[in-house]
């Protein structure tokens, strides 16, 4: 049997609901898998809740947590004003888990947390895109350097597998082409407009009265999140260093209903794409909407769902869509990526 | 850099595919994964060409099996007679690969090589389904003693990875139900047979002449190959002992045109699916003809594509659809778990 002590970082919605997988499921997953997840520590704004051998008791933890408790206060283990850096330098731990807020400017403090979590050489398991969509090249060469790995299923699609299958499922064949709707708020709106037969300002409106799209839809509509999802899984799949500059972008808030029925029309669907094109070993990147055939895989994907086709030499094409897009579904890709840190050889 | 050295058990189709694959690909995979393939051994009925230490000159073998040279004729390296279990027995090797023709009577000398390879503690990766189907109980416990592992997904889906995505990329969540269009015959004659309204007869006419249906194609519209797979994927995944007893099965051979549209009137599509509903511990097994909803993600799975709906608790439905069927999508699929031998922890 092995333990992996994990430190999490961010106790928002999707680090709430990690902790509460970890505490339904441990058992279960030691029994499955042989693998004793122990949330050791938990850091969040105003300081840590730090076990400073075993685990925190988490039914206890959760129960304080959800009364408005705060971990620095956490009878027995709370250490006021400990930072997370503090925190991953002080104890012996394996796995970070990265749920801060996404910090698109300069990475936010889970930068530094994730450096420190590295310096360790301890496994770095994210939700949060924002270091690695700013630093990958660099938090690459770091890991590298000490032997780290890098997870970031939860930050390319929550439980979509976006990863997986070019990690894993197609490993020996060639990739040549990734296409993805990888923003479930833009397919929405699409979707919502050739169906309803609205305009994109109505399907806005629907979508955040769902609360699908937030009160500034800028970074969904605009195609940012699918750039930054698209550079995450490009640079993992290839190795690669490109940046967001690399990726010219087109959003879909320009878009009219009739550009869809005329779309329809013509037996084709309008999605927001993101694409890479693999040739001769360069690789081509763009986001923008995008006219594609009626029976192309991506074209079943409809409303807040997701989806990632590869095309590769030697498997054909393939396509994986669905998985929840919600803090839970979040928290279970997390939880994926930890049991991954286990399954698969250092 | 770790070396595997791999015995590959019949030289049909995907055989030579896989060999070929290997000839190409074994420096890339090399640089990538620090892993050297060696294909040291290749068994066919008669006899084996044998590489004592290192690797078969591929390329040579290649070319020699191409203008229809036989392996225990291979000059250096030939051994005629050598079976398969002699073979295993003999050398030093670390993975079996498994292409003999599939039998499902009594899983044919298939049985033994397995059986040999998991005494000798290698791992097995198979293309064939025979001897996963009749017995995978008492493989996967032999293998359980000597710590070999087994590898399928060739067996269950070609290229598709029907299996990883219930192994991997869903591990931490609890799988509900498995529904699967697993059989690429039937979906393409029951496509045909809505897209063009023809008969059941004219379409499975029209798969044969393509090639698609064979003269004989009971195990593919009887639905006994869907079956197969599922109990593959579900013995697979959950650990199980399942027998193809334990799926009641209904092929396509009755269902008129009317059917289909009558569906269709509906807002559903009638599609060939496997099911796996996980009740309590228990798991309810069956294949046959069942209307879908349009929107449901197998729906839009035409022709002689395949896919397959994972439904969980924390990460909702994901689906994977699409990957070559041919020998070559087989061989890529064999690469795969070659490499997944390597990628995966013991």
């Amino acid at each position: 049997m092995h333990t992996k002590r994990l430190v999490l970082c961010g106790l928002g919605k999707v680090g709430q609901s990690f902790l509460k997988l970890v505490a339904e499921r441990a058992e279960a997953i030691n029994r499955q898998y042989g693998l004793k997840i122990e949330v050791a520590c938990v850091v969040d704004i105003g300081g840590a809740a730090l076990a400073s051998e075993g685990a925190l008791p988490l039914d206890g933890f959760l129960d304080f947590v959800g009364t408005g408790g705060r971990p620095e206060k956490f009878l027995g283990y709370g250490q006021p004003g400990l930072s997370g850096v503090a925190a991953i330098e002080r104890g012996d731990f394996d796995v970070l888990i990265e749920t801060t807020p996404t910090n698109l400017t300069d990475g936010g403090s889970a930068f530094q947390f994730i450096s420190a979590a590295i310096h360790k050489g301890m496994d770095v398991v994210s939700a949060n895109k924002g270091p690695f969509v700013l630093y990958f090249e660099q938090l690459k060469k770091m890991a590298a350097e000490s032997g780290s790995r890098l997870f970031i299923s939860a930050a390319t699609g929550a439980a979509l597998p976006t990863l997986d299958v070019g990690k894993f499922s197609t490993v020996g064949a060639e990739i040549t082409c990734i296409e993805g709707v990888l923003n479930g708020t833009t397919n929405f709106i699409l979707t919502k407009m050739g169906m309803d037969k609205i305009s994109y300002a109505d399907a806005l409106k629907e979508a955040q009265a769902m609360g699908i799209a937030e009160t500034d839809p800028t970074l969904d509509v605009e195609g940012y999140d699918t750039r930054n999802k698209l550079v995450l899984i490009v640079n993992t799949l290839f190795n690669g260093s490109y940046g967001v500059c690399d990726v010219p972008v087109k959003g879909i808030a320009g878009i009219a209903y009739e550009d869809i029925a005329r779309g329809a029309e013509a037996g084709k669907v309008l999605k927001l794409i993101a694409t890479a094109e693999v040739k001769e070993g360069s690789i081509k990147l763009s986001v923008g909407p995008k006219y594609i055939e009626r029976n192309h895989p991506l074209a079943a994907i409809n409303y807040a769902e997701k989806g990632i086709t590869y095309t590769t030499d030697t498997m054909g094409q393939i396509t994986v869509m669905g998985g929840k897009s919600s803090p839970m579904g979040a928290a279970a890709a997390l939880l994926k990526d930890v049991i991954h840190t286990h399954l698969f050889a250092k």
